[in-house]
């Protein structure tokens, strides 16, 4: 049950997703994972209380009313809050509905909705949101790209290129002049601290991420405390990392994120590059599943005892046949 | 304390809804009172708690990032409820800031915030509100609306209308061939029900409000019940209410709205017009402050005794005086 009303909202929040305009993230400013997050929780929601078909486009309506996350507000608690509240959104929404509450029923596609709304009131399609919903599976054919840095996705292919730099060969910080970063968006679109001065900026700063990389070996959880974040070698190595967008792709519109490439300028003149390209099919991207593994149990360390880790990992890898969820949600309660 | 919270909550919501686009409601479909309340609320708890300036800044902040309400709901339980959750938004903000948690500080005027995201990236000015704050005092200037009937404030003017008419002659249902109103904006706007079958759908038809003050002689808390919208009478007159825009105006934006004009074509060949113009200045405006009391007694008495609606109609009329409002919430509390 759990597993199918996941698939439910997650279908339901992308096909969505895929028919409103890009501008509603790259210019307009939304966070998705709010505003489209509520859209799917309240469809899983809605189909976990067994609600019917007109109850659950009221209780999606109602997530609708409830959509919102604003991309100024990253690299503060507040970004992560959007998850939570979007899911707090969604599963309120059904079960208002459930005890009698009404809402319209079609707040996504009608006039006055939450896509002509989110979009800016260009460039989205109901028809398209609708013609997907049963023929595309996005769960397959888009996948779930994970991210395997507890970072902003936006930085992620540039920390690969690095680490691949860093296979070639030893990068020392005091021996960089300067570091080009150059992405397929126009920056800083998410990562808006240049300059960071605390850990929850630095997840936000490709400047910051960079240099985690290349003085520590790895970026993790470790990375972005605020001490971390503050110490003299990154505060000396960040002003020296710019990024830029593609040669003549300025100023247009990006979605997907091609590929990165790091450029690295050492003192001795020599210049390292290394391209980062992204994978775009295949149901578990971004990641390999040991990777995820390694990511969770990093993540997992902060709440959980190492006991408690290992035992919760044991039941998400076997999530089909553990049964009941209960013991797993108090498990990871912490 | 509580009348000044309200009144920095009133101010701060105004001088953003002064400064974003008019498309923002008309054309793009957010219910004002969700997106604007939230941050008003955020200002007025904030206020409350006792926030420095930096906390503040993020409540509002935080608050902008749950803001929301979506015009397509109107008609239903979610449209007032966009009332409450904009409430319990701002409210949530400023107790979480005063606990530690973080937000941006820029998330109204940011590249990425709450002015551009609302505003479908045209047409808003963050220097116009800021400058507004503390030079203009919009509860002075521009006040607050009064809504006398208990339904959508787009079809008040034609009620008005109507009402004007009604003091010149009775109008008899069954005398009536057709109705003309003219309106300025383009409908529906909020006004999307013309064929309303529930109580709530008849709140946003200017169709039924209009049936219903011609046959009851007014239209109150009474009018917008299932069985009221639905009875043959009403449902025979409503399909003979039109609704247009004023000529030569159509397809043009609005915000205002100056005045509706009602024009009542009867079967003996006769045709009544009637115009109502809107009051754009005064504190109270829209209705007398003794069509405001009876305007309480009729809502109040959905949820308090009759002794509790006047008990808490003569403390409202004294809120400067009575000390400490709880007392009086409980009491509204029913």
């Amino acid at each position: 049950d759990m597993l199918l009303a996941y698939l439910v909202g997650f279908e339901v929040a992308c096909s969505v997703g895929d028919a409103i305009s890009p501008a509603y993230f790259d210019d307009l400013g939304w966070h998705p994972t709010g505003p489209l997050g509520a859209l799917g929780a309240a469809a899983a929601a809605a189909r976990l209380l067994g609600l019917d078909v007109e109850q659950t486009a009221m209780a999606i309506s109602l997530g609708a009313s409830q959509s919102s996350g604003l991309r100024q507000n990253f690299g503060t608690m507040t970004k992560p809050f959007h998850a939570g509240h979007a899911c707090k959104s969604g599963i309120t929404a059904a079960k208002l509905v459930r005890g009698g509450f009404t809402a319209g029923t079609d707040a996504l596609e009608g006039r006055f909705g939450f896509m002509r709304a989110f979009s800016g009131g260009n460039d989205y399609d109901p028809e398209k949101a609708a013609a997907s919903l049963g023929e595309r599976c996005f769960m397959i054919e888009s996948g779930i790209e994970i991210k395997k840095y507890p970072c902003c996705g936006s930085a992620h292919l540039a920390l690969d290129a690095t680490t691949a730099l860093q296979q070639q060969e030893i990068l020392e910080a005091a021996n960089i002049e300067r570091i080009e970063v150059r992405v397929d968006f126009d920056p800083p679109r998410s990562l808006i601290h240049s300059r960071p001065k605390e850990g929850l900026e630095g997840k936000f700063s490709m400047q910051y991420c960079l240099a985690a990389e290349i003085l520590d070996g790895r970026v993790g959880m470790a990375s972005f405390t605020d001490e971390q974040v503050m110490r003299p070698k990154a505060q000396e190595l960040i002003p020296k990392i710019e990024m830029k967008r593609h040669p003549g792709y300025e100023g247009q519109l990006s979605w997907t994120e091609a590929n990165h490439e790091v450029e690295i300028h050492l003192k001795d003149g020599r210049v390292l590059t290394q391209r980062a390209e992204r994978a775009t099919t295949g149901s578990l991207r971004g990641a390999t599943l040991e990777e995820v593994r390694t990511k969770y149990r990093d993540t997992a360390a902060i709440a959980l005892t190492s006991e408690n880790t290992a035992t919760t990992l044991q039941m998400l890898d076997n999530l089909e046949d553990i049964g009941p969820v209960g013991p797993l949600a108090d498990l990871l309660g912490g």
